[in-house]
């Protein structure tokens, strides 16, 4: 209950002299769902990934990046990204009491996306350029100066994040049948692969999941074996051309006789839907890339009944507010300030849905 | 490990038949603060309710009340609330599977606000008039029909939120000098304060803390003695006029031989962005209440050197993202494309801070 570093220091590379550093990352819950594993047929667990502290598994691998930073003396990160990756090194940044710089693209970003990274201090700079440009030139910074760079690159980043499956296989005290994941740079499915070998290695489990990965239609290079120039799909956090993790996504999904699969934004926004409404989780959209994929493969028939799924749901849903106002946005019913009124709006509003009111 | 409702059931009005209803609140962290600390010499920690599910300490109480319901055989709930209580009895709603019913005044209520309430399902409904008169009708409906009310006027809902004191309790091995609290309906002081009296009297802990509760300058009847009509902050979590727990938070002041202040709202935004900078640490501005008023009184010389605080962080910042915008935005600093200038604008932007980039 401490954070990563110290729950699981035996399978990091955690050292005498690597700092305690940590926000009360993971332990994040594993949320059975009854209500969505009696409509599917399934045994249905969410891993909520956005009880992290800022909002994102990303904490996982930042913590991990970030303290071993530190340990080499570092005093500066940098990384390329306009989201959740930011957010969560300018934290760590600014618990360890490190400067932090962030490399975005010129244009087109609004702030409200960068608000979590300004205010835990980061400094910003956009350049004229595209991602790969900036991501491009924090690399070349990175590699030459004493200044570390935390995108995925970094390694430290899939090891802090592979501790995820450890709490799954932990809280289940087992693994899985299948772990269901969105796949956006590939580095987390990449984790998970690893977390489940090691644990698997270790003894601590008997069997290895089949690993799921699921794209966004707009965004799936990986499911059509191509690069794709300019990917476009409500799920932002999953919106990606070109994965830095590709080959060793690959290498999980055939290792573990997995698959990868796509779902539209449509299929997207309505399991971000029911999440909410039938179990009271509240995900990023790309989260729900995870769970659309097993409603879809479901209803095709290639899931077996009965079968132990444990969706991953990546980011909390307050990072993107917008998508659940345009999702489940309606007019609030207008009433009077009447008894009548009131209780005649609540038994039309209530319909049918518990007969009882 | 699996929400309040289990981990303190011997303290709870748990019975046989109370339903094992989660979302897995509580268990929040306890971050202890080594940068702000030294900065107060103090021993300063951070209750960071922020990441229970729906984003706010309200879920401990909600899980109580709405469990509950369900056992009393109520297939639904109601209350009257513009923010964190709407989203939270939303949530529990939607994972019991019963009716949420939100009543809100007609006018100036921005959708974002109400944004979780209705991804989680509730029917909101609009009436003219009021937040006082919405509440009214509320009461009058709830007492006279089967729906259960679920505003702070439920006595679960106090019962639930004491388990956060508990929490720290069994953190700190004990109870620390000081509990920090930002207090609007003044319910969470009080529920604090019986959580904290009940560990004494089961012989937990072996003293009791003092109870320091801030409200905003401009929403501060308690500290004045007097209702305020137009209560204005911009901690909208504690913009309340008239609380609803005032006479509990005045015997809670009282019998800890503690206090309560004001703090403006430059004061809580300074607060809440050395959280965020130095800590790491993102919560909603009404949570730092009490840490600037920790800061105010410790620079008053009314807090002795090394006493062990805690700050209760009641929401999470994301809650309220416009107000890191306004307070921490800044333009990003435009480069061109090269290597030389953007290394140039990181030795600008670093400054002296850390001497080394």
């Amino acid at each position: 209950m401490a954070g990563i570093l110290r729950n699981y220091a035996d399978y990091l590379p955690v050292t005498k002299n690597t700092p305690g550093l940590t926000l009360h990352e993971g332990s994040t819950p594993l949320l059975f769902a009854p209500r969505l594993s009696e409509r599917l047929d399934l045994e249905l667990h969410f891993k909520y990934e956005g009880l992290n502290p800022t909002g994102s598994f990303k904490d996982r691998g930042m913590v991990m990046a970030v303290a071993k930073a530190v340990e080499e003396g570092s005093h500066t990160i940098m990384c390329a990204s306009t989201g959740n990756t930011s957010a969560s090194a300018a934290a760590y940044a600014a618990r360890a009491n490190i400067n932090c710089f962030v490399l975005i693209p010129d244009g087109h970003i609004a702030l409200g996306k960068l608000a979590q990274a300004m205010i835990y201090g980061a400094k910003i700079m956009a350049i004229k350029g595209n991602f790969d440009e900036a991501l491009s030139i924090v690399k070349e910074i990175t590699s030459k100066e004493s200044i570390t760079l935390v995108n995925s690159l970094n390694p430290y980043r899939l090891e802090g994040q592979k501790t995820a499956a450890f709490e799954v296989c932990d809280d289940l005290m087992g693994a899985p049948d299948i772990l269901a994941i969105p796949v956006g740079n590939a580095g987390n499915i990449s984790a998970y692969w690893k977390g489940f070998n090691e644990y698997y290695q270790s003894g601590v489990i008997d069997k290895l999941p089949q690993m799921f990965g699921f794209q966004a239609s707009g965004a799936a290079p990986i499911v059509r074996g191509s690069i794709v120039q300019n990917p476009e799909t409500v799920a932002t956090a999953i919106r990606i051309g070109n994965p830095a993790s590709w080959e060793k996504a690959e290498e999980a999904l055939e290792s573990s006789r997995g698959l990868i699969d796509e779902v539209t934004d449509e299929e997207i926004l309505e399991a971000y839907h029911l999440l909410a409404s039938m179990e009271g989780i509240f995900a990023e959209p790309a989260s729900a890339a995870s769970f659309a994929g097993i409603i879809k493969l479901k209803q095709q028939g290639r899931i077996e009944a009965g079968k132990k799924v444990v969706c991953v749901l990546t980011g909390n849903g307050l990072k993107d507010p917008d998508s659940a106002i345009q999702k489940a946005a309606v007019q609030p019913w207008k009433v009077n300030n009447d008894y009548d009124e009131v209780l005649n709006a609540i038994r039309q509003l209530a319909g049918d849905s518990h007969g009882v009111v």
